[in-house]
């Protein structure tokens, strides 16, 4: 029976191939896998069983398109795989399950969190949870300088904005003032200088419990990158982190940042989705994938958190997609 | 018999698997490929049938060290994916050869030109090939701004120094005093505002004539990605390459940066060596390692330019290599 089927939809999938695989493998035939993207130059695209190219994002339409895929291809749950995307998803949760399509993210509140830098970390101190200091009012940050509270350097960044785009190191009181005065809405961050660890964190989408934990150091080299990590275990930390993810409301699949200073870990932000650095997860045997089908299928999971090996290191490389035929189409 | 075997060593794999796979995939059994890195943390190491942890390139030792593993290991060609060791590759190529390995490579005094970014520049006006008008000279520069030659924006870059590292694109003479005040051995070069292409080439090693040009165009993306690019074919400019390695003297595998401006062809920068795209080349069927392989058996490559088919899309993604049980070893 078609409508047995357990489609999934994967939106902006962009470079995330081995997402797209990952989801071909576990579901091994029990249903397709599809994706979508706005450039014909996503070479996710050509992992999946069928594709769409759709308008970008913020085109008026572009809801209507993602449902009427979502309709016609008969998919059971849709996940997207950039930012920006997760707050639509999460505000028309509803529009999506009445048409029999669960999507996978938190709740719209807890996304919003997640992408106010400022709100994440008021909701950290708030519960006790140890965070990076933060400051939206430069005075209160001065005196904090005054105070011996804080010292320079500091990051200054836009509150709201992925990745690291327009961060600034900054050692004075002089680049606050220029900052300041020439863009709205920054912030003032404490400079960690200690180990960085991720974290990707599946919480169950019918228990709302964490079921896997998977902790990697990252690993700084010389030149550097930053694109190879080392699987660790530990129990402070994953402690925290169920504290943290209980507290929070998290759903399905989230990357957290971490930081390790003199022995304490600091959690500094969230990405409310698969994180970039997921596959070394997975090839470490932490398959959230299967987990989001066993809920798909109305199944909870069991908590498997720590079921890894550490000392398991990844290296990214580059692999390349070909595709002949495109010329003229959408470029 | 085992000395029949045809040993690859390639060194400095870093991330570079696709080139090892690719070798391995060639040689198929024939002989080993062989792998070197002075990081554990390379992930192209875990591709090849062997690899070895060498020292770093400007320690002591080295060159005895690589010579080493060539002779224990019957090497019989030996090929580098970093710049600065193509120098020592073809300085020494002498005491390669006397113990059986051949080094892939250009000879010294071309590989140094490749380094020099106004010898280039010299070489290619001398030889009536169109390329990036440069100036090591800013008041042959400042003059040449007044008679309207050249206008702002210009580049200021080191002379030597590969990629883009330390590039300043500047729209004043003051920001290039301020520039040449603070820095040794810089150069103006001209803006080019056009498309870029890329052409990996191989001249036969015997008949020391080029056997395979692949050209790609370079396809910038919104978000400043350049990691995609197409295959195309245009006469004019595959008789300028030609034209160009003859006169220089090239041989084996290089890469080629070429802008088109207002339908002209200009040479901009070549590494002499492997380029990060190469994949593209391979995948569109211009098979290099296979013309490397034929080389070191003796045989000489027929003409195969432009054997491969124009509109074919290469797009780049992360994959990884997981390995096991490296903690505590030399990272």
């Amino acid at each position: 029976m078609m409508s047995d089927d357990l489609n999934i939809l994967i939106l902006s999938c962009g470079t995330r191939n081995k997402i797209v695989q990952y989801f071909k493998k576990e579901l091994d035939g029990r249903g397709l896998v599809i994706a979508t993207d706005c450039s014909e130059l996503a070479p996710a695209l050509y992992e999946a069983d069928k594709h769409f190219i759709v308008p970008r994002m913020n085109d008026e339409g572009y809801l209507d398109a993602v449902l009427s895929i979502c309709k016609e291809n008969k998919i059971k749950a849709v996940l997207s795989l950039i930012d920006p995307e997760l707050c639509l998803l999460a505000e028309h949760k509803q529009a999506f399950l009445d048409i029999g399509t669960i999507p996978i993210v938190s709740e719209s509140d807890v996304v919003e969190i997640c992408f106010d830098k400022y709100r994440m970390f008021e909701f950290l101190v708030q519960n006790c949870i140890p965070t990076v200091k933060s400051y939206i009012d430069k005075e209160q940050f001065y005196s904090d300088v005054e105070a011996g509270v804080i010292n320079y350097p500091v990051f200054v960044k836009p509150v709201r904005g992925s990745a690291s785009i327009n961060i600034s190191k900054v050692t004075s009181k002089e680049e606050i003032e220029l900052l300041f005065s020439r863009f709205d809405n920054l912030m003032i961050q404490e400079f960690m200088n200690g180990t960085e660890y991720g974290a990707d964190v599946y919480i169950d989408m019918i228990s709302s419990e964490p079921v896997a934990i998977f902790i990697k150091e990252k690993i700084k080299m010389r030149a550097g990158e930053t694109d190879k990590s080392v699987s660790i275990k530990d129990e402070h930390l994953i402690n925290l982190i169920k504290k943290f993810v209980n507290k929070a409301g998290f759903k399905g699949i989230i990357d957290i940042d971490i930081f390790k200073v003199n022995d304490e870990y600091y959690i500094s932000e969230v990405n409310p989705r698969f994180g970039g650095g997921y596959p070394h997860a997975y090839e470490s045997g932490v398959n959230v994938p299967e987990m989001i089908i066993n809920n798909i299928y109305g199944n909870v999971n069991l908590d498997s958190i720590g079921m890894y090996d550490d000392g398991i290191y990844m290296m990214k490389y580059n692999a390349i997609k070909i595709v002949r035929g495109l010329a003229g189409k959408q470029l």
